[in-house]
Formats: structure tokens, C-alpha cells, sequence
């Protein structure tokens, strides 16, 4: 039984390497999430546990990929975003889509009953993932705030919606409320009717999660003198802020920085 | 936030569309499983309990995904065979590629605690996903044949080298022991040294696992006469035959044939 | 000035190879060639001077490309046929679909004043080329009935198109009488109108042109008694048949059979 | 003769779209150029009508498609770079490279005549043709400082190769002699041996030849006194400079800005 003689079938497999020198974007997407949360009985409009799980994950992936500068995640979709002179897996397509979507989908159910201790799992998600080139800085960071601002869309009509609904709405009448209503109209609505100011509710939920490394202020103990004292430490971090606007970048240049 | 003015990235976004009319293959493989069987402390040289698993989870992806006729596998990796014709995912190679990917990884991790309750999972694997297109039906069935000669060549050198080990020889010997032997060599090795005859290992390690719809034979009561019947069913089944001959093909058709 | 520090930049060079065996189908098209034939005084509906040099030139890289098997061309396009097991050029998809491009393009322009010696070219004409992939001889006869079809349609559309301005209708006023007709209503137009048989028009225009290699029968001097006999001989041909039925097929084996 | 039942093929084209907002470059080379140049009795090292003919083309095509900024050319290749904006084709690869191959070749026959009186063209070159991505200004001036230095390696060598030659050293000991040489070497061999400054000769041999757009300075008559004045203007320019540095850049800077 040689293997000889059919060794030839690897011609077919075909691999393609993505642009040299462009950003790469890693997107895991949740199948079927609507049937997996409400199987689930996530909290609506957010669940901040399933929110703290993909978070867990993206970490776990981003400290694992060494080339991940930013991760942003929001609902049940993230994204890895690879420097441009990344060699990870030589730059090829279906090995850096497959790998990481891989690694998060194992990390989820494997992490899964310490975000919902009380929630058996019923059956495992799953998460599809794709990988996309970006030539320069300015079509990234508009990558990014394109999905920022789809979070900050989504949360804002889910926000009225499940108000409206826990107020005893209907869904149907809800959605009929809430059509073609501007951002300001959304906010007026919580305000008015639900004493609810938009702002206020909590960034990750607004803004999604940003997973970087960053400077963090961090104790220790001085040896000497046995007292406390703090020093500033690079550390991967989530963090739930604005990434549209060019305050974020400015003051983390080493995020899209060459890599040392 | 208008989101208006960043949606023009979605045109970076390229998913390749498989050349219609061909097999489609995704073929799943695990990464670093040398360092996770060891860490989990599978048996050598086939941990039956792994093969198991593996199966269950491909008769997942086998029962989800229609469009897939045949799946076989060995080690810690899957092969899954999807119909010439199918329009599953549209065949948009990332999608395919990942999402059986993250379905079959997810699974893994779901079930691990069935197959090993003894052994607690320290840290999830993952598998890599790519899918290939095959012409024609002796394309396909060569690269199964590449697969199952694959299965049978690392069986015997590993059968032979963990029986070596196992007697006492040390792992750089066995190497060189083993080192330029033929198939009739290691034959000979095991049958003298060890009295093992090749053959009557278990099939599953020496021909791995295929996964297909299959006729069997179902008891069931008869309600009329409360006696026990046999009748012949189509059911997923895993079985452990050669592939690589004719005889496989001829007696079930099906499976390459046109989908109803 | 030393080259290798640019020499980096081929790494962005990408050139796709095409699914090892399948046929490959390289097409050239006109580019604007409706002004083109403006401008040298094409006759309408046909211009047999025009379809010659076409043919010219498709028999030029027929001869010159081993692997093409068969080529069809009908109006200003041509399409190449190359053998399932061809590795011209290694499949690459850039090379075979630009080679043969500019050879068609290169001998157009050299040819040009043979077929038309009483006009000149007043600017050369272009032909985009394009480069298909179909995995099975049924896929392949179909992209090859489907140009034939479309010759048909084509042809006999604008043999009433012209029969009918040249009577004096407008163009406008001719589109108007064809629109929604039925094949059989344009031929009954032709025949009761213009006293025209659709069949008798010359096979060229109805059927297109196909270059084959063929036996033909070759006279020749027999040296011993110097008299004159027939052999059949194996050579490239330019035909006019219809190839959408089997009959084409079954007396040519050797067009799409394997290479010897 | 229904086309509906074939035009299903057509799903086989897939015409990859190259990546948005990133430089691309369509080259195209002369095929089997050695064999064409020494049937037209090219002169060596280099043939100036050749050259002037491949300006006339490549000006052709400059002119002709919009989007090319800048095209440079040396021996029996162009490139041609598109802006990177451009939405030339939908930035479809194969007709993106196969057009402008077209174009090249067409012209190149078309004027021959003129470049070349005494010399009947024997039979018509080809030139294949390919597009590649480039991300970013550097990548993409690499690209060409890559092609301009690789100008002046060959051409430094075949300078010398053929003084050698036609000073009667065989082609085998001439090789010998210039295996190894330096840079420095070559100019110090041809000004002692043959008493020729390099830097000397035609500009257009060392440094190939660039169109662009550029300045001009161009005289007219002033209507009003009739005398001859002199004015600036954009034109369509054949040039012989260093690309390689900053200067040429920093002085046109609307060749890689931004289409107005």
C-alpha cells in the first residue's frame, strides 16, 4: 500500500497568501447566535456574562497570536487585527481564518461554565471566520469604527426596543415605534419614557470591547523600604472607549507602531 | 455616528467561490497535538478513546451538513467530502472551511469529558480547516486512498516503534531499529518479536474511520404478532474498512451518486 | 546601484494557478469592435474577409499551443480549448490567458492586409482574453454549444436586422419588427419577404468556425508508378459544423481524448 | 436552439477583483524576444529603434487609459501604473491584463513600419502580461527603482559584453571576463579598453525611459504682436531619468497624488 501513487492529489490544494504588507483582519462571526442566546436565556438587550466570555476569549487569542495588535469584539462577533508585517502562518488565508476562529470557538465552551454557572450548556456555538487586507491605516481604523458605530447603532434600537417590550409592548408594536426613527429620537424615547439617560449605561455595551496592550498603573512592594508604591506596567487590557475618533490612536501609538 | 461613511470597506472583503461542479473536501487537522495528547496523557500508539471522540464529533458535522456524503478520518485529523453539486454556504471557501472548523472543534470540547472522565481538559485544542476542490470522482477517491495509505503507513511504524519502546528499547533506537524497514519488514518485526500479527489490530487503527449513511439491520417489534423483526434501515454509521479497492464504492453507490 | 534591496517587491506577484485537470477555456473577445468595424467598411451582417483573418489567426495559435484541442470562434471572439492534462505554462492563469491574447491580437494586425488588401488599418484593434476552468467534458461541451447557440441567434437576428434596413426600413423600425419574434417568425420573415432560405446561408455565418486537427483526404504522387492517389492524413482544419449534437463528437474521438 | 440551457456555464468565470485602494501594475513582456530580436537584426547592446517603438506603444496606452500615472520601460518590457483609485475595469485582473497586453502588442505591430523602414517585419512579437497589487508608495516605488536598477545592471553589462565581442573577443571569453566583475570593474574595463565614460552614453540606455505628464515648455505666437512666445503645459512626456532617488518625485508631485 504505497502512498506514492496518490500523493499527487496535493496539487490541488491551493492556499492563497494575502497582499504582503497590508493589515489583516481576523473576524469570527457566531452562527446562529439568535437561537443559541435565546436557548441560553441571555439577558436582553445585552448579556454582560456572554460579553465577559468573548472577551475572555479574544484575550486568550490575542496573548496567543503575538502579531494581534487590537482586538474589537461586540454581540457575538470579533475581531483580530494582524500588523502589516506579520509572517504569522506565512500570511496564508484559510490557515489564519481557520486557526484563530478555531482557538476562540475551543476557548467559548471550554470557558463557558464560569461565565454561566447556572446555565448548563446545551450544545456548542459555532463561529465562522474570514480574513480581509487592508492597504493603509486610514481603511483600517475605518474598519474599526465602521464596526464600532454598528455597535453603538445595534445597542441603541435594542436598548428602546427591549424597553418598550419589558414595558409590556409588543414586539410587532415596538418595532413599528421605534422605524425610522433618528439616534436623537432613540435617546429622547429612554429619556422620556424609560427616565433612562443612553450615556449612562455601561461603555461595553455602547462602545463593545477593545482588547489592546496598554500602560496599567500596578502595585508592588518595594523591598527595600517594605512599603507600596506603583509602577507603570504594558499589560493586555479590555477597555471599552471610543475608537473612532483620534484621541484613542494618539495616545497608544504602539498599537498600529512598526513591531519592535 | 452615521455608519454611512465607513460601510465602503465591506468591498476588501473577498470570499472565493469554489469552482462549481467539483468534490469539495474540508479537511480539519489538529494543531500541536503532539504536546496536547502528551499533556493528556493519551495511550500509544492509538488512544482508542481520542478515535472515538474524533468520530462522534465528525458524525455531527455528517449529520448537520446534508451536502456532505463521506467523511473519513484518522488521528487527530477529519476529512469531510461534500456533493459535486452542492450549494451549501454557496461554496464560499471560507465559510466552509471555518465554519465545519468551529463546528467540529466545538463539538470536540463539548463531548471531551464523555470519552476521557478521568482526565479533566487542562486547555482546549484546536483544529485547522481548509477545503479543496476535486474534478473528478478517481480524484476524489485517490485522495481518500492518499489518506487511508497514510492511516496504515504511520499505524505500522508507530505500532512497531511503541512496542519497541515499551520493551525497554529506547526511543532513539527504535528510530534507528525501525529506519529504512519496508512494510513486510515491520510485519515480520512485530509478528517474531512481539507474536503480534499486524492484521488483527483493531481496524480502526489500521484503516481509521469512515463515515457514511449505510444500510443496516434494526430489530424492531412487530405490533401485530409483539415479535422481534429485523429490517434493513439507511443509518449514519462509522465504520473501519479499505476504501482504496473497489469494493467499497461498488456496494454503496450512493455515496458518490447524485443527491436525490 | 545594487538590486537587492528592491528585489523584495516580488513577493506581492501573485499569479493564481488554475484546478489541475480540468479544461481550460482561454477566450478572446473584441474590444469596441463595433466601432472598429465601422471604420473598415465592415459588410453587414457578415463580413467573410473579417471571419477569415479570424480564423487565420485561431489556426496560427492552434498550431502554436500544443495543448489546444479544439477551438470555436464566432464574430470577434475566439475560444481555446486546452486539454485537461495541459500544463502549458504550469496553468498559470495570468500567462495562458495574456499569451494567447497578444498572439491572437499580434497576427490579427499582421494579417490584416491579406483579408482586406483595399483597406487599410487606420488603428490596430485589442482583444481582452479571459481565462475558465471546466471540470468535466459535459461542462465543456455546453460553454461550447452555449457560443454556438448564441452564434445562431445572433446571426439570424442580424441577417433580418440588415435584409431589413437594406430594403429601406429604418434601424430603428427593423428593431421594432423583430422584437419578441421567435426563431421560426425570423425565418419565415426571410422567406416570405426576402425570398431567403435561412439553411442555405453559408454554414460559416450559421455555425462559426471550428479548428480541429481532422483527416482529410491529401492527393499525392505514388513514386514508383507516378500516378496520383488519396491518403487520409491528419490535419488542422477550419469547419463549420454543428457541434451542440453528438455526432461532431463520436466521429472525432480524438478532440477531447487523452493525450497521446 | 435555446441558449438558456447552456448559459449556466457562465457561473465557471471567476475574474478576481484586485484589492481596493492599492497601486496597481500591469507589465508586460516580450516573449521569446532573443529568437525575435536576432531575426530583425536588432543592434547591440541596444536596438534604438526598438526602444523608440516601445515608447510610441507605451505612450500609446498611456494616453489611451486614463488612470496610468507613470509607465517605464527598458529592452522588451513596460509597466504601466495605474492610480490607486482607479476603478479601470472594474480593477478586474484578466481584463485589466490582458487589455492593456492587447493594446501594447497591437500598436507595436501597427508601427512597426515606421521604426523600422529597411526591416519587413518577419513575423509579430508577443508580450505576455500580468497586474500586481502594491499597498503603499514605497512598495510601489520599490517596484520601479527594482526595474530601473535591473535597466542598468544588464545594460552595463551587455555594454561591455558586446565591445568585447566586436573587438573581436569570442562570446564564451568575454563572459569569462565579466564573470564576476564589479560595478566599479565594468566602468573602469570600458573606459581603459575601449576609452568610453559610461556615464557618457545615451541616457535612454542607462536609465530607460519614463511617460508621464509632465511640463513642457512650448512656444507660440502671441496673436496680438506676433511674436513667438514660450508657455507651460502639461504634456503627455518620454523621459530618461533617475526614478530611483527623491528628486524626480519631489518635483512632479502630481504623478502619484491624488486624481483631481
Amino acid at each position: 500500500m504505497a502512498n506514492s501513487q496518490y500523493e499527487y492529489v496535493k496539487v490541488f490544494e491551493q492556499d492563497p497568501i494575502l497582499l504582503p504588507n497590508t493589515w489583516l483582519v481576523v473576524r469570527i462571526d457566531g452562527q446562529s447566535f439568535h437561537r443559541f442566546s435565546s436557548t441560553h436565556e441571555f439577558e436582553k438587550p445585552n448579556d454582560s456574562r456572554s460579553l465577559h466570555l468573548m472577551n475572555r476569549c479574544a484575550t486568550y487569542v490575542f496573548d496567543q497570536v503575538n502579531d494581534v495588535c487590537i482586538a474589537y469584539g461586540e454581540s457575538d462577533e470579533y475581531s483580530f487585527v494582524l500588523r502589516r508585517d506579520t509572517e504569522y502562518y506565512g500570511r496564508r488565508a484559510y490557515k489564519l481564518a481557520s486557526s484563530i476562529g478555531s482557538i476562540f470557538t475551543a476557548r467559548y465552551v471550554f470557558h463557558w461554565s464560569e461565565y454561566f454557572p447556572d446555565i448548563p450548556l446545551k450544545y456548542p456555538p459555532s463561529f465562522d471566520s474570514r480574513v480581509v487586507a487592508y492597504p493603509t491605516v486610514k481603511n483600517l481604523r475605518d474598519y474599526l469604527s465602521w464596526r464600532q458605530a454598528d455597535c453603538h447603532i445595534n445597542n441603541q434600537y435594542n436598548t428602546c426596543f427591549w424597553k418598550l417590550v419589558q414595558s409590556g409592548v409588543t414586539k410587532a408594536d415596538a418595532e413599528k415605534r421605534l422605524s425610522g426613527t433618528l439616534s436623537a429620537n432613540k435617546n429622547e424615547l429612554l429619556f422620556t419614557d424609560f427616565n433612562t439617560n443612553y450615556n449612562d449605561l455601561p461603555a461595553m455595551y455602547r462602545k463593545g470591547s477593545i482588547v489592546v496592550r496598554d500602560y496599567v498603573n500596578e502595585e508592588y512592594m518595594d523591598k527595600a523600604t517594605s512599603e507600596m508604591r506603583t509602577r507603570r506596567k504594558m499589560r493586555t487590557v479590555v477597555i471599552h472607549e471610543d475608537l473612532i475618533g483620534d484621541k484613542f490612536w494618539n495616545t497608544r501609538p504602539h498599537i498600529l507602531g512598526d513591531k519592535k
